[in-house]
């Protein structure tokens, strides 16, 4: 097991309905040192791409995007939700399912922080059904920015969300892949990367 | 003046209705150095205080408050905004009326991250009419737990929220206080600190 893998086993909760409760070091308190080891992390997987900004979704996903985006020296951005229907002409939209909430969120990003000459790295904590990756990746799209890669903190495995992203073609790199859970007895398995 | 009142006499966008942009390295597109000296910056301030936490408020006051939380080697936990009428027993929860949005959210904590013996330094990126900071430190009360201290990042010193937190006796830091702004020249003075 990772670091990432070793943190969700000795701190995750599992409860029924597939849920996985990281919220005591991932997306409500929030443990520092897991961030920076995170954005190391995911520096070592992407280094090799000339990386100008790295993009995520407010709001869990940018107290990592944020040292992501340290270890490369760029720009973070981070997609606002909006329930606004009139949105100005210098904004990027997007329509994202949130699979948490059961409704559909506009995602926007200012047309000043994303353009062609960007390559962009795409951060966020957890990957289900990928309605939101696949808005931002329509984001990065809109912009005619190139997206290098996707970096996705804790995978659900039983999900579909990765297999329609890595069938997209994207490089997509995810921390943990969790195959399955079991609320009763607490235990989770990892896909073997 | 100091280095973020430079930066946003650099890159603030002063807009009528006294509206600061700063979207282009501070809420939207994050400049991480900048992130970073802030937390330095906050953590020079409040170093003599016996911090166990640092808390903020969904979404962009996370991109400065896990780099304070960072330089205390302390949790950040962020109160997320809510429109749920059903909290469970387990969650503080306080009312916050939003200047930019014009409506009331739930704002809530999980009892799981604050208790009676936290020592709590409050984190956000703006101050205005003091609705946010009045509502995190609503919970922090709620928990029994000591507010050592708030932190914010640009407060607008024509509001009154800077001088109602500060009547209630809370040691306040405000790395930028924007005295007046001028739509039309573009011009911004700030308090002499």
């Amino acid at each position: 097991m990772n670091f990432l893998e070793e943190r969700i086993v000795k701190d995750g909760i599992v409860r029924s309905g597939n849920v996985l409760k990281v919220d005591s070091f991932l997306n409500h308190q929030m443990d520092v040192s897991l961030m920076e080891e995170i954005g190391r992390e995911f520096h070592r997987r992407f280094a090799q791409k000339p990386i100008t900004k790295v993009l995520t979704i407010e709001a869990s996903g940018i107290g990592m995007a944020v040292f992501v985006a340290k270890e490369f020296g760029v720009p973070m951005v981070f997609a606002k939700k909006s329930k606004s229907v009139n949105i100005d002409a210098d904004t990027y939209v997007a329509q994202v399912e949130s699979f948490t909430h059961k409704n559909t969120n506009q995602v926007i990003v200012s047309k000043k922080f994303l353009n062609s000459e960007d390559h962009v790295l795409i951060i966020d904590d957890f990957l289900a059904n990928g309605c939101a990756l696949k808005g931002l990746i329509s984001i990065v799209e809109q912009a005619g920015a190139t997206v290098e890669g996707l970096g996705i903190v804790i995978e659900k495995g039983f999900q579909d969300g990765g297999k329609i992203i890595r069938d997209m073609g994207y490089p997509l790199e995810s921390l943990a892949i969790v195959e399955s859970m079991d609320a009763e007895t607490g235990h989770i398995s990892f896909r073997r990367q």
